[in-house]
C-alpha cells in the first residue's frame, strides 16, 4: 500500500518477528520531518466462542468494522495512509517530509524496531513523530496523550515434587505448588491495594493538586471507566480515582496463572506458573523495578518449592509537556476534524516505541482513534468508521499544521481532497 | 475374562459411565460369600511428554509393566482373576461363594456403582468384601489398610469484568479475578498449615498415644515418604508426621488453577477457576464439610468478583478394627505369600466404594499390590510383576482362609495350582 499511494524508498527491515515496513516522502531542502508510526501485528484472538464474527475477517456492521486489530492498530494506521494518499494524489507531495514506519512486533514489545531505532533511528531525520495507538474519550471527543505507563512482564514458575502426585497419597504432606503460587501472588498487594514490593513506589511522581483537579473535570469518572470495562465494581489503591489508578499510578496485574489440568481432581500438580504484568509511571526505572520484584519473589518463596523467573518487555514510562508546539499543532488538527476539541490526558497503556522515539530527542504526538468501548485486546474488537473518517481528516490536517510556521495559516489542499 | 475363567451369571449393569461387570461362583447351601471389588477405569494420562512409554500400551521392562492403570487398578484386579482361575480350573469351584464386581467409574467417585449397591447391594449376599486398590510398603512388605480418608472436590469459578481487559487500560482500576482467586486460595491455610474453614476439624478423631507410637515404628518415616514423592521438603500441619498428615489428618489440596492464557501478557482475564480437593478423616461428615467450605468461600469472596461453586464426589471416611476376623484371615493369606507378614496401616487415599460396601454391614479387606513408588496417577505408572505374582498367591489363599472355620486349616489345592 505504501507503494500504491506513492511513497518512495518503500522497503522492509527484517526482525526476528514481523518485519519493519518503511516508506518516505522527502522534499528538497531542510524542514520538519514527521515520523508516522503504526503497527500491523495483533494480540491473539483468545477464545473463539466469545467472538460474534470471525476474528480475522473484517466484518462491517452498523457503522463499525469488527475483527482482531480493527482498532489496535490497523484502523488508526489506515487513517495516516489515507492522509498520505490525499496529499500524494495528482503527483503532489505532503507539505513536510514524512517517514512512515510500520511495526510488526508492537504487541510483543517491539524488540526488532527498538534495535533498529537505536541503530538507525537518527538517520531517519525525523523532527517529530506521531503514533495513533491510543484511545479517544468517545467518537466525538479526541484525546492527545501526554503520558504513557511503562511496564515489564515477569513470568514465574514454581516447581514442587518431581512429578504430579496423588492427593490421597500425599495430600497434607507436600507443599502444593498451586497453593504456594497463590500465597506468592496474594502477597503482592496489601489490604489497601498497594503493591508490596519494597521500593516499588520510589520515583513515582506525585501529581499536583491542579493536575488532579483538571483530571477530575476532564477525565472519565469512576462510573464511566467501569462501565466501559463491563465491571460492576472498582478495586485498587485507596485514595485515587479509577482514572488516576490507571494512568498516574503504577499497577500490578496477574495476566495468567495455571497449575494442574482440568478433570484431574485428585492430583497435586508438580508445577505452577503465573505471568505478572506491571505498569510503571514516571519516574520508575523498569530495570530497577524488575530487580526489586525478582528479589521480593525469591525472598518470599518458601524452601518447599523452587522458583524460576523470566522478566521481559522492560519499557520506560514517558511524558510530554502539554505546551509542546507539536502537541499544539496536533490539537489544531484534531479540533478542525472533530465536533469537540481534544482533551490532553495521560494514558495507562504502554507503547514501547514511544519512549524509544522520545530517546531520539523529538516530541511524540499520541493521537489515537480507538473508542474506550472498542474492546482492544478482547473479543469482538471493533473500530468506529465515523471515528476513522475523522481520524483520517485529522492526520491529513496534521501535516499542514506542522508545515505552518507559528503564525502562518496551514496549507488546505489535501484536507479538501479528503472531505466528503 | 470372567466368562473365560468360568464364572457364572457374567453380566454388565449400565451406568452413565463405564458399566459394572459382574460374575459369580456359588456353592449350594449357606456359607461365607466374598465380594471381590476392582476397577478398570483410570485417570487421564496427563502430559504425554512426561511418559517414557505410550501410556495406553502395557510395556514390560525390567520386571515392571508400564502404562496408565498398571497399578491402579488393572494389575491388582488381575491378581483376583488369577486366583479365581486357579480355583476354577478342572471344573472345580472356590471353597466359598464369590461375587466379582468390577467398577468402570472409580476415578470419578463410582456414582453408578454406589447407586447399584444401594439398590441391589444386599441382594448380592456378600458376607465379606475385598478391595485391592491400595499400596504396600514395598515389594516384600504387604499392608492391610485399616482406614481410608473420605473426600470431596469443590470446583470454584470467579467472574470479574464482562470480558478480558487490557491491563494497560484497566490495570489498577479493576479487581483481577486471578488475584482474587489467589487471595481466596491463600486464605484456606494458616501459617501452621491448618485449614482455616470454620468447623473443619470438628469430628476429627485424635489417635491414641499407643496408636501413634505403633505408627512411628511401622509406618514410613518422613524421609521415606518424601523420597517416594520425589519431594525435597515436607509441608503441612505442624505437630504431625508426614505419614500421619496423609492418613489420620484431613487435608486440603489445590489440584488445578487457571486464569488467562499463556502468551497474553497484557490482559486482565475475565474469569479464574480452581479445583479444591479435600481429604477427610473419621468422623468428619462430607456433606457438612462441603457446606462449611462453601460458606467460607462465599464469605471471603469480595464484592468485586462473582463466585460459582460446584461440590462433587462426597465420600465418607472409613475405618475397620484391627481385630476383625476377616482381617486376620487376610493377614494369614498375605503372610503365606510374601517374605514378610503384613503391616496394618491407615491409608490417606479415598476408595469411594469402601464406605458403601461397609454400609452393607460387612467387613472390607483392603489388601493392595501397588508399590509406593509405582507412580499412581502420575506419568510412567507401573506395576511390579513380582508383587503381582505374590498378590495373586495371596488372593488365592484368601479364599481358603475365609473358608476355614477359626481353628481348622485352610484348603490348599488352588494354592498349589498357582505355585511355581
Amino acid at each position: 500500500m505504501l507503494r500504491e499511494i506513492g511513497l518512495d524508498r518503500v522497503r522492509m527491515v527484517r526482525t526476528n518477528g514481523g518485519p519493519i515496513v518503511l516508506g518516505e516522502s522527502r522534499r528538497s531542502g531542510p524542514g520538519p520531518c514527521l515520523l508516522i508510526y503504526g503497527h500491523y501485528d495483533v494480540v491473539p484472538a483468545g477464545p473463539r466462542a466469545a467472538w460474534r464474527t470471525p476474528p480475522f475477517t473484517a466484518t462491517v456492521s452498523d457503522g463499525f468494522t469488527y475483527g482482531r486489530g480493527a482498532c489496535d492498530d490497523k484502523g488508526p494506521l489506515m487513517c495516516h495512509l489515507a492522509a498520505l494518499r490525499a496529499w500524494l494524489s495528482d503527483g503532489d507531495r505532503p507539505p513536510i517530509d514524512v517517514v512512515c514506519m510500520l511495526d510488526g512486533e508492537e504487541e510483543v514489545g517491539s524488540p526488532g524496531l527498538r534495535a533498529f531505532l537505536q541503530r538507525a533511528g537518527r538517520g531517519l531525520g525525523a523532527t517529530v513523530a506521531v503514533v495513533s495507538d491510543t484511545r479517544t474519550l468517545g467518537p466525538d471527543r479526541p484525546t492527545l496523550i501526554t503520558g504513557l505507563r511503562g511496564g515489564l512482564v515477569c513470568r514465574l514458575r514454581l516447581t514442587g515434587p518431581a512429578r504430579n502426585l496423588h492427593s490421597g497419597q500425599y495430600g497434607g504432606a507436600i507443599h502444593d505448588p498451586a497453593e504456594a503460587l497463590a500465597d506468592l501472588v496474594a502477597s503482592l498487594h496489601d489490604e489497601r491495594g498497594r503493591v508490596t514490593v519494597p521500593g516499588f513506589y520510589d520515583g513515582v511522581r506525585i501529581p499536583s493538586p491542579a493536575e488532579r483537579a483538571r483530571l477530575r473535570r476532564v477525565a472519565p469518572s469512576d462510573r464511566a471507566l467501569l462501565a466501559t470495562a463491563g465491571a460492576g465494581h472498582g478495586h485498587g489503591e485507596a485514595g485515587w480515582s479509577a482514572f488516576e489508578r490507571t494512568t498516574l499510578r503504577p499497577a500490578l496485574s496477574v495476566s495468567q496463572i495455571s497449575s494442574g489440568e482440568r478433570g484431574s481432581d485428585s492430583v497435586i500438580p508438580a508445577t505452577a506458573e503465573a505471568t505478572i504484568s506491571l505498569r510503571l509511571v514516571s519516574d520508575q526505572t523498569p530495570a530497577r523495578i524488575a530487580e526489586q520484584l525478582q528479589r521480593a519473589l525469591i525472598a518470599r518463596t518458601p524452601p518447599t518449592v523452587g522458583i524460576q523467573l523470566v522478566t521481559r518487555k522492560l519499557t520506560r514510562p514517558w511524558r510530554i509537556a502539554g505546551t509542546s508546539p507539536a502537541l499544539r499543532a496536533a490539537s489544531r488538527a484534531l479540533a478542525a476534524s472533530f465536533p469537540h476539541p481534544p482533551v490532553a490526558l495521560p494514558s495507562g497503556g504502554t507503547v514501547s516505541v514511544v519512549p524509544e522515539l522520545a530517546g531520539l530527542g523529538i516530541p511524540v504526538i499520541l493521537m489515537g482513534f480507538a473508542r474506550p468501548d472498542d474492546g482492544m485486546h478482547g473479543p469482538n474488537e471493533r473500530a468506529d468508521l465515523t471515528l476513522l473518517d475523522r481520524g483520517a481528516a485529522a492526520c491529513t490536517r496534521l501535516l499542514a499544521e506542522l508545515a505552518a510556521s507559528p503564525g502562518t495559516p496551514a496549507p488546505e489542499r489535501a484536507v479538501a481532497v479528503l472531505a466528503r
